[in-house]
């Protein structure tokens, strides 16, 4: 073990991490066995607080189901666009998922507190969650160095996505995971390419010995 | 743009992604500033609900600041080990954090919350959360190609440290990485080397239409 990595290397993984987009458009297609197996040993591969790995990822294939998510997102699409002010228009232009065109429909659920006290003592519920999101980040990369889009759909209430998955008393639905073969990557991200908002420059959020 | 990634890249990608680890010894040295810079910017690139880019950096190169985080991180060490019942002593025994003797100490922060919606009308706390959290994972896995250790030390009151580090109200810090040169890399995570918990089979959180 105890890998070292050259400049080739490390020049393909930031390639990745700079080349990793949030798609809403997908082009039908299928992902490979092996290809899905890779994308969820990555998510698997994170760190998690005190080793708690909390996260579970529940593939959807079923059609019927598939569509009953499909419906929810959209509920929530609209509830989302009735609580915007003057960018209502401009938000429903937006195309925000791809949860009906994508070949794998994931959620992604945050287990119930298995109650670990290991690094979470004070933020039991922030590290839990933050652990599930470093894997969801982890597949994100693997699916984009396997040429795939991935999208993480989070418009929907948690509780009804949790009563459609059949999940236990506590745990939570983080996110709807688009993932598939894309016609096109976007070059920046698509709510910068649509003019929804800015990326922020580097230098705004890196300070030293203070907020 | 549009990247296509081959064999040999994906495999670097996977290479990192599965060599990577929360690390707790640090030999010292130093970070040079550019490989420093591309790491904040691989963290910077990571997604975030709306694009609200809620992440930021707080770099601390002053050493009684320093002093004073490892102080807090050892009270909360302390307060850890005595709610722990029965493995007490086997957790004090553990090397939970090398804040000491990293070259490079720096605090993620989750910023004041902007009030998006776009995609957080349900779980608006939730998604900020995890989007900070996905900068984190970019910056380990940018940190590991760099040859460099990293590790997420949660152990604090984080209402302390946003004291300590003059955060605006509303602000939470959520993580004090540690990151520099390591003598060896753990061949696997620290907990599962030092018998402290072990890795769950992937078959065990993977499931089909419903948890």
């Amino acid at each position: 073990m105890a890998e070292h990595f050259n400049d080739e290397q490390r020049e393909a993984l930031y390639r990745v991490l700079h080349a990793r987009r949030d798609m809403r458009h997908f082009s039908g297609g299928r992902v490979a066995p092996s290809v899905l197996q890779r994308i969820l040993e990555a998510g698997h591969a994170a760190p998690s607080v005190g080793m708690m790995q909390p996260w579970r990822f529940v593939r959807i294939t079923d059609g019927a189901l598939r569509r009953r998510l499909v419906g929810l997102i959209e509920e929530e699409r609209l509830r989302t666009a009735a609580a915007m002010d003057g960018r209502k228009d401009e938000f429903l232009r937006l195309k925000v998922e791809g949860a009906r065109d994508c070949a794998e429909l994931l959620a992604v659920v945050l287990a119930p507190d298995d109650g670990t006290l290991f690094g979470r003592r004070t933020m039991p519920r922030e590290m839990a969650l933050c652990s599930a999101a470093c894997a969801i980040e982890n597949m994100w990369l693997a699916a984009r160095a396997e040429n795939l889009g991935m999208g993480w759909v989070s418009f929907f209430d948690p509780d009804d996505v949790a009563a459609l998955l059949n999940c236990p008393e506590g745990a939570r639905p983080i996110a709807l995971l688009c993932l598939g073969p894309v016609a096109a990557f976007y070059d920046a991200p698509m709510l910068e390419q649509e003019g929804w908002r800015s990326r922020v420059d580097l230098s705004e959020i890196v300070s030293e010995n203070g907020y």
